[in-house]
C-alpha cells in the first residue's frame, strides 16, 4: 500500500516536510511507502513550480476536494487556515498532520481537537523538536528517574529577525492571521517540549498556573516594497512564570529581539538528582549532570548507534541537522497512519499547549496569575 | 593618616574583608593606610582565634563601644544584626560598610538608609560583584551605548547546597534572622547588578513592576548534631518577571536547589545593537556581541592592562579570583572614606534593591503584579 | 541532458553519495539532472538490496563494463580498488570522482593523477570537508587577508573506535588494503583541508618538510566471529610537524585511540592579524578572532542566507549536518562535469595530499625530517 | 621559629612570591612563620621602593652576603643569574627556591642540580602550575588509574605578546640571558606539568625521544625608546613530538605569536579508559571523561571543600586565580624547609625538564629525533 499525501502549503514548512517525505525510503525502509500526491495552494504558477521542485504529482487550488481524496492530509499553511481544512479532512476520515501552533485562537484549537477526537483517525501537531535524538535521549533519562524529583524548568527561544525596526511587516505580525507573535510561534514549541519532557505524572506533571508578560517593542512596520506602515498587533517577546502540578517552578521566554541569536531554543531542567541542558543550535549535544556520577555537566554527543533514530543515519560523530527532526516526525506519524495507532503529539497535545499560551495571554491582560483549564 | 577599621563578624565575610584589607598596601599603594583595629563578636575564644588569624589588633564583644571609636565600621554579621549597630555607627558619624542584603525587612532597610542620609558620611552596601573587572567592562560598554536600546535582561543565581533534604538547618533558613532565603541572599546580588548595569536613565531605567514567585521545596531540616527538625521559613528559590521604566523586560531567578551549580550567577542582556553574557564561575570572561562588528558572541578575557583594576595585579591572561572583587570594593570604599566622597553602592542602593525584593515577596503573596515604591 | 552515474561501493560512502545525488533536485535545482544508473559491487544479493534502498536503476558486478557506459563514475570502494577502475574510466573518457585517500600507495596515486591529466575530463577526490559552509567561510576570510601572515597551523582528527583491544580487525587495519591507518583515513582529510585553507601562495604556501611519527598501540585484533587474531599492519595514530613554504609551522595529529572523541576534526590557524578555530562536531560554527575587531574568539554560526550554500537550505539558525557536505560536493562536481570545467579538489590535489602522507611515513622510518618533493 | 627569607628579584615574580608569602598566615596557619627579610637587586632606589611595597624588612645589592645569612633563598632573577647565587646558597647550606627554567643552558642546570644534591637541603624549581587545584585533581585521577594506559599527551602554551613586530626587544629575546625563548619560558612549564601528570612509571613514564622544531618569525626588534634594532636570538615558537617510555606519544607547542591567546596553557591526555583537558585561562575547571561513567567530557569545577587546597580558601564555586598557585607552592616549599623534607619539583626536576628542552633544541639543529640521555 502507498499512502497518498496531500499537502497544503509550499513555503518553508512545505519544503521541510516534502524533503522529509522524500528521504524515508532510503533511511527508514520500514516506513510506509508514500507518494507526494498533491500540493495545495492558491497561486497556480507558484504552486506548479513548487510541485516540480518538491516532487509532487499534481497541484490543486481547492483544498476541499483534496482532503477527501488523499490518504493523509498535511496542513502546513499559516495559522489562520489551520482549522477549517483540518476539520474538513478529519470529518472525511482523513488523518491530519498540522503545523504548530494548532490555531490562532483557543476556540479554534478546541474545535480542531474535538474534530480529531470525533474522527478517531491519527492526528498530529507538528512539534518536530520532540524528535531531536538528544531530546529523546533526555526523555529517556527523565523517564528512568535519573534526575529525581523535578524542581526547576527553564525554556527559552531566542531569535533576532525583528530587532531592526525596518524589518518588513508580515502575517506573523498580525493578530488575526497569527493569533500571537513570539508566544505562539516560538512559545508553542517550548511549552510542548516541556510537557513532553517533564509533564508525566511521576515527574513535574502538567503546568497548572502561569503569570505572563507580553511586549511589543516596535508598533508598526513597513510593508515590503511600499511606503505603507502596518500595525504590529502581536507580541515581539513574552515571558512567563509557571507552577507545575507537583511543585516544580518554571520560567519561559521567547523573543524576536534577542540580538545575536538566530534560532536558539534552550531547555534547562534541575531535579533532585541531576540536571539537563539542551540548545537547538547545538542539537546533536545534550548536557547531562547526574549527581551520582558527575560533578559537572557532561557534554553527550547523541550520535551513537543506540541513540534514538541514529542507527538509521551515519556512524557516531557524524552529526545530524535541523531537518532530520522532520524525517523522524514524518516517519512516526506515517507509521501510525499505516498501523492505525495513535500518534503523539496529537491535536490534543496541540490544544494542551494552546491552553497554556492562552493562559499566558490572559495573565498578561489581568496582571495576575491564571489557572490553566 | 591610618584608618582604624572595626569589623563585626569573623566568619566567611569577615575573612573575605580581612583578606581584602591586608592586600591593599601591596597592590593598591594609593589606598589609604588601614589598620585592622578591632574584631567584634560574641564568643571571646573564637573571636580571639579569628583575630589572630585575620590580623586584628584587638577584639571586643560590645559593638556599642566600638562603633564610636573606630574610623570605619564594617558590619558583616547576619542580616538581623545589620540595622542596630550600623545605625549607631552612623549616628556617631562613623562611615559604615554593611553586607548585603541591607536588612531582613524593608522597614529596617529604610531606617538604615535614613540614618545614612542623615549622617552624611560615606556608607556602602557590599555588593561586591559590581567590582568584577568583567562587570566594570560591561558597564563601560553599556554606558557608551554599544548595546543600544535595552530590550531584555536576565539574571540567575544558581546554587545547590540545599538540594539534599538532610542538609542541616541554619540561620539562612529562618525568616526572622535572614528575612528571606534565596531571594535576599542571592537575588539581592542580581537586582543590584542589573540596577548597576542597565539602571541608568538612558538605558533601561529603574525596575518599575514585578511579578514574583517564591517556593520552598523542603519544609523542615535537621538541626546539626541533633534529632530536632526545625522549620524552613524562607524560600529555597524564587523567580520574577520585571518591567523596566523604559520598556525593557526581565526575568530573575535564584535557587539553592539547582543541582550541579555551585555559585553560578549569570547575567544576560540583549539590546538593539548587541548582547552581553556573564557568569560568575568564569568571572574573568565577558561574552560580547555587537551587531556592527560581530556575528556571534566574542569571549573577552578581561585581563588586559587597561581593563578595570587589572593593572594593579598581573599581566594579561593571569586570571583573578572571586576574592579580588573584595579588594577592589574595599579600595573604593576606603578611598571614599579618606577623601570624603560618596561611595556606590550606598545604603540608598541597598534600600533600592530591597524595595525590589519586597515587591517580589508582595507579588508572590497577592498573586499579581506589584509596583515598586 | 541527464547524467547517468555509475557508483562502485554501496556501504557507508555509497549511501552518503546516493543520498547526496537524491537531494540535488529539490535543493540545487540548477544542478544537472542525474540518474542513479548502476550500482557496482561483488555480492549480487547485497548489491540488489542496496540498489533498491539507494534508488539505483540497475546493478553490475563487473566494473569494467560500467566505466565505459556511464556519464560519470564514482569510485567509493576500499582504497586498494581505487586505482584500476578509476584509471580505466579515465581512459574511457569518463569523469571520475574517487573517495579519499586517492590510493594506498604514492605510486598508485601518481598513476591515477597521470591518468586524470591525460584524460582531460573532470576528476575529483572526495575531500568533502572543503564543502562545509563554515570552512568555505574560513577560506573567504583567509583569502581576503583577514588573518594576515600565517604563523601557526594545527590539524587534529580524533576518533576512539579502536581503543578497545577487542574491537574487531577490518580492512582498515591492513597495510595492503588501506595503505595506512589513521594517517591515510583521517590525516588525508586534515592535509587537504589545510592545503585548501592556507596553501595559497600569498598565505602559507605548500607544505615543504615534515617530521612524522606513527604508532600502533594494539598489534593484533580478533577477526569478527572467530578465534582468529590478525595483525594490525597500519598505524593507530600519527603525529607530524610541518614546515610551510613561507615559514609557517604546523602540527598534525590523528588517532583512533582518543577516548571520548567520535569524529572530532579540528583545525586551528593563527595569523599576524587573527586566528580561526573549527571543529567538525560543531560544523555549523566557526570561531573567528580578528585583532582589529575582536579581543577574543567570536562564535559565528555560519547559517546566514549569504553564507556559502546556506540559501539552498533553511533560514538562519536551522543547522545543517555532516551529510550536507556531500550534497555540496556532488553539486560542484556534477556541475563541473556538465559544464566541462575543472573541479577542485582534483586527482592532482589527491596526489598532493598523498605526497605529504608518504613523506610523513618516510620520516617516521628514517627518524628525520623529510622534504616533500 | 620564623624563617627569614631572602629574595633576589623584585619584578613580576618577586611580586608574585612576596604576595604568596604575605598570605600564608591567614590561609595556611600551619605553615611556618616567615619574615620577608631582605630583597636583593642592583638598583637601590627601585629596590627600596619595591621593598616598601612588597613588605620586606631590608634591601641588599650584594647577594653573596645574603645567601649565607637567610634561612631560605629565593632566586627570582632572569635566567642567566640563576646558577651562581643558587649554587652559592646551596654551598652555604641554605635551602633555595629558583624560578624556572632552572638555567639558560643544560650545563648550568646540571651544576645547579649537582650542588643541590651535594647540599642535601630542600631545593625547589618554581613550576607553580603543579599547584593548581585542578591539576592536583587530575594527578589524583591519573594515579588512581582512572584513565588507564596513557596513549596521547598534548601540551600547548599560547601567548601573543610578540606578534606585533614593533613590540620592543627585551632580555627574553636574547639567547645569552634567556637561553631560549618560548621553549624555555613556556615549554619548561609544559614539560614539567606532563612529567608531573603522566611521568610515573605505571603511567607513561619519562619522555625518551623528541623531534623538535624552533622558529623565529621576527629577527630583530626595536630597543624601547630608541632607534636601535637588536637581534632576536631565541625562538618565538617551538613544536615537538615526543615518545614516552611506555609507548605514549605526545605533541608539545608554545608560541608568543598565537594571536588572541594571552596565557593559554592547555594540557590534554587520552588514556585507554578516559581523557582529561585543562586550560590555564579557566584554571578552576578540569574536563574529565571516564569511559565507564561518561559519554563526553564533564566540566568539573574544582572548588569543592575536599578538592586540593580549596578548604583553605572559600566555599564551593568561589573561584581562585592564577596567584593562588604561588601560595600553595610556597606553602609546600616552606613546609619542607621547616620539616627538612624534600620538596618536589626539586632542582633535579628542573634539570629533567631542561634535558627535554635541550634535546628539542638539539633535534631542531640536527633535523632528526634525539634521545633524552
Amino acid at each position: 500500500m502507498t499512502l497518498e499525501v496531500g499537502v497544503l502549503g509550499y513555503r518553508f514548512m512545505g519544503k521541510a516536510h516534502a524533503n522529509a517525505l522524500s528521504r524515508l525510503s532510503m533511511f527508514f525502509p520500514d516506513a510506509p511507502e508514500v507518494e507526494r500526491s498533491v500540493l495545495v495552494g492558491r497561486d497556480e504558477d507558484a504552486l506548479s513550480d513548487a510541485a516540480d521542485q518538491l516532487g509532487f504529482e499534481s497541484i490543486a487550488t481547492d483544498w476541499e476536494a483534496v482532503v477527501d481524496d488523499v490518504d493523509v492530509f498535511y496542513n502546513l499553511g499559516p495559522n489562520h487556515v489551520h482549522a477549517e481544512p483540518s476539520i474538513a479532512a478529519l470529518e472525511a476520515g482523513t488523518p491530519v498532520f498540522c503545523e504548530k501552533p494548532l490555531a490562532p485562537t483557543l476556540a479554534e484549537a478546541e474545535r480542531m481537537a474535538d474534530a480529531a477526537a470525533e474522527a478517531g483517525v491519527p492526528n498530529g501537531t507538528a512539534f518536530n523538536y520532540r524528535f531531536v535524538p538528544a531530546i529523546q535521549h533526555a526523555k529517556g533519562l527523565l523517564e528512568a528517574g535519573e534526575l529525581g524529583e523535578i524542581h526547576h524548568v527553564r525554556g527559552r527561544y531566542l531569535q533576532d529577525w525583528l530587532v531592526d525596526p525596518e524589518a518588513p511587516w508580515s502575517w506573523r505580525n498580525d493578530a488575526e492571521m497569527a493569533g500571537s507573535g513570539a508566544l505562539g510561534d516560538l512559545g508553542a514549541h517550548t511549552v510542548d517540549l516541556l510537557r513532553f519532557l517533564v509533564g508525566d505524572d511521576d515527574l513535574a506533571g502538567e503546568m497548572e498556573r502561569v503569570s505572563g508578560h507580553l511586549q511589543t517593542f516596535v508598533d508598526e512596520r513597513p510593508v515590503d516594497g511600499s511606503d505603507e506602515m502596518r500595525s504590529v498587533t502581536v507580541d515581539d517577546a513574552y515571558s512567563a512564570q509557571v507552577e507545575f502540578e507537583h511543585g516544580a517552578m518554571g520560567t519561559l521566554e521567547a523573543s524576536r529581539f534577542a540580538t545575536g541569536h538566530k534560532n536558539d531554543h534552550t531547555i534547562e531542567i534541575h531535579g533532585s538528582k541531576g540536571s539537563l541542558r539542551f540548545s537547538l543550535e547545538r542539537l546533536n549535544e545534550l548536557e547531562v549532570m547526574r549527581a551520582d556520577e558527575n560533578r559537572g555537566y557532561e557534554t553527550v554527543l547523541v550520535t551513537d548507534e543506540d541513540d534514538p533514530y541514529v542507527d538509521h543515519w551515519w556512524p557516531p560523530g557524524h552529526v545530524l541537522g535541523w531537518e532530520h527532526t522532520f524525517v523522524h516526525e514524518n516517519y512516526e506519524f506515517l507509521s501510525a497512519v499505516a498501523s492505525g495507532d495513535t500518534f503523539e503529539p496529537s491535536f490534543a497535545d496541540g490544544l494542551a499547549a494552546q491552553r497554556v499560551l492562552a493562559a499566558i495571554e490572559a495573565s498578561d491582560e489581568k496582571r495576575e496569575w491564571v489557572s490553566i483549564s
